[in-house]
């Protein structure tokens, strides 16, 4: 996260999770940037949450990101308000800027709330330790993560105007979605110079296509965001559609932004695999889409593959029950390049290619709905024993 | 399902399962009884699925019903049509009644091809051994079985016009909803004069408050229906809404349903406990139920009373996530009688008493939205490792 010019991040423990682990940590800019930023659509929203929303709806711009793990400030009342909004204010005076500039992102249990003493020593802390080093962006990765069990991050870089652009993303997220731990947050940052409103388009839309294309459990959080800050100051000239390396600067983004979304879905709670539903054929990219999700959200699916059973029904079935009216009597299936259904039906397919294939740990099914010409992917893992032990016994 | 006067039914193994368990059953009233079904959403629908819909809307009127399990008779094409009508009209002639008046049923691998000759057996045998008998009745309940560990049955009697009133029903589902066994069926059967357009909605209600409030893990499958026969052997003045006894027989009608719904539900596969979540204080009874069926759903708060977790937070995220527009500021959360939440923020409780009560095979969640009158309950389990491991090798 330090790799594009001009941002640094400090981080420490704070003493906000067990052995000491990095678990507070601030992102600055050296000037202000343009932001941008998505939000869960749960109707319980966090404190923090709330309010960095707040903050960048009013001026589109950020300049630091306080996040921590070990507590999501959600399900915390008037004194979660309270404490998001001292926490924006600690890291705002220090830095000498507006609180406005200031995001504040909060990730882990929820219910209670904030040890504010830590945290307070935290940020004095984290702050001091600033620095522009890749070790320091690292850091900040690490303290972003709850029960993921690798650090999740990408980076590219791009010539814009004859400038290079470098854009770098880190993400958490593990049960996804998961409550209790807030799930998923992702941050994005570059040097290049965007406009706002380009800035946020880009964002939803590719967050559609990548952090929106990921399940893990089906639950959606209280805590889910996703931050952008563009700072500029690698000196092209403002992005925006009309720009004509915009569609470098757009695949760019959408590669960072379904890195993450891979590694998030791969870090499943209790994952063995990778899972990759390609939709082809449909009607809109949304139907594709639906139908994508509905096949790596079911339960029935997960458990087969998990277990390395080519049970292609239960994919047909859960593109049954999507909402798509599809037509079950044109859809072929593949896993991998093994074709497994026809038409609807069943077709003779060589059992043992098709075990040894799922025992890989990327597995894709291809499910073409010869209905039209839109596609759409989404991802997914397995579920196995691991999840179940992982999430009965979370919080006590 | 023998108990109720004028039916009979005779049950076989015909080779369709292993140890040659009981997989063929044929239920019969000795006259045509008024009929009404309720049929899966599932696009993907199986082929005596879609045969016993269009019997029964062409006449309201059904005589017989011809099930078995181990085999769906679901994506299996052309020929698979042509099964289903086989074994409808088999068993009209050998009864000597018109098709129409023949529903099919089958449960079991989806994308296999029925072996008719061991069906067209089992159908001859079958017929041969029709009895009134409570034996009759409880192999009848066996034979529609598949991952199911025990049978679902339930029956009452009412009085009617000064007549005694039998209404009886079966109904299988274990992983619900598991498209690779076809998931749930349902029958019902009643010696009650009902008329059928009161017969039709009944059903249709009484399914949305029973069969719909169930999930064991979300998925929906291809082979879904619920069936219900009134011969009208009782002598009672045909039943509608207009008469006098109408709400004490949808009262029976509904404690049958809700029975069987609950058995299928504390027999999800894996489970180990039956879990009730009663949503009240919801502006409409279809909000409510909206939220109910988002909690139930949940793995994550599955999961967690899988391993007595007090988690109130998965229930509160779920809830906010459902769709309905709920406050979280006004939501109270109760497990059984210890409230856990008030107003969207935890309370402290007796963590050992909460333990205590999570350990218990059946779990109440009772939630409050303080929005309005309405309520809704839905039933459920929870998820444990034994649900990963019977579906991750399924089918192979």
């Amino acid at each position: 996260m330090t790799t594009p010019q001009g941002f640094r991040a400090g981080s420490v423990g704070a003493g906000l999770r067990k052995k000491n682990r990095k678990a507070l940590t601030v992102l600055v800019s050296d000037v202000p940037a343009t932001a941008a930023g998505v939000y869960t659509t749960n109707r319980v929203q966090a404190a923090p949450l709330k309010l960095t929303e707040r903050s960048i709806k009013a001026g589109r711009r950020m300049q630091a990101v306080v996040a921590n793990s070990g507590n999501a400030n959600a399900c915390t009342g008037k004194q979660g308000d309270a404490d998001a909004l001292a926490m924006q204010h600690q890291v705002a005076e220090l830095l000498k800027i507006s609180p406005e500039l200031v995001g504040v992102c909060s990730t882990g249990v929820i219910g209670i709330n904030l040890p504010m003493d830590l945290v307070t020593k935290g940020i004095d802390g984290a702050l001091k330790k600033l620095a522009p080093s890749p070790e320091a962006g690292e850091a900040f990765g690490q303290a972003i993560l709850t029960t993921d069990t690798i650090k999740k991050d990408a980076c590219v870089s791009l010539q814009v105007d004859g400038r290079t652009v470098i854009l770098a993303g880190a993400a958490k997220g593990s049960g996804m979605i998961h409550p209790n731990m807030a799930t998923m947050m992702g941050f994005l940052c570059t040097d290049a110079a965007v406009t706002d409103g380009a800035l946020q388009r880009l964002l939803r839309d590719t967050t559609e296509r990548s952090f929106n294309r990921i399940t893990v459990d089906g639950d959606t959080s209280t805590n889910d965001c996703v931050i952008a800050m563009a700072n500029g100051l690698a000196g092209n000239n403002p992005l925006d559609e009309q720009h004509p390396a915009w569609p470098d600067f757009a695949a760019a983004f959408t590669y960072v932004c379904q890195s993450l979304a891979k590694q998030i879905a791969r870090d499943g709670e209790g994952a063995t695999k990778l899972i990759e539903v390609h939709v082809s054929q449909a009607v809109t990219e949304t139907e594709a889409a639906q139908v994508a999700k509905a096949i790596i959200g079911s339960s029935l699916v997960k458990s087969a593959i998990f277990g390395t059973d080519a049970n292609w029904g239960r994919i047909l079935a859960a593109a049954g029950y999507s909402g798509v009216p599809i037509d079950p009597d044109t859809v072929d299936i593949f896993l991998g390049e093994i074709q497994v259904g026809e038409d609807g039906m069943g077709i003779p397919f060589d059992e043992a290619a098709a075990q040894a294939y799922l025992e890989k740990d990327f597995v894709e099914i291809h499910v073409h709905l010869k209905q039209g010409e839109a596609s759409a992917t989404a991802w997914g893992c397995d579920l196995t024993y691991d999840y179940v032990r992982i999430n009965a016994r979370y919080r006590t």
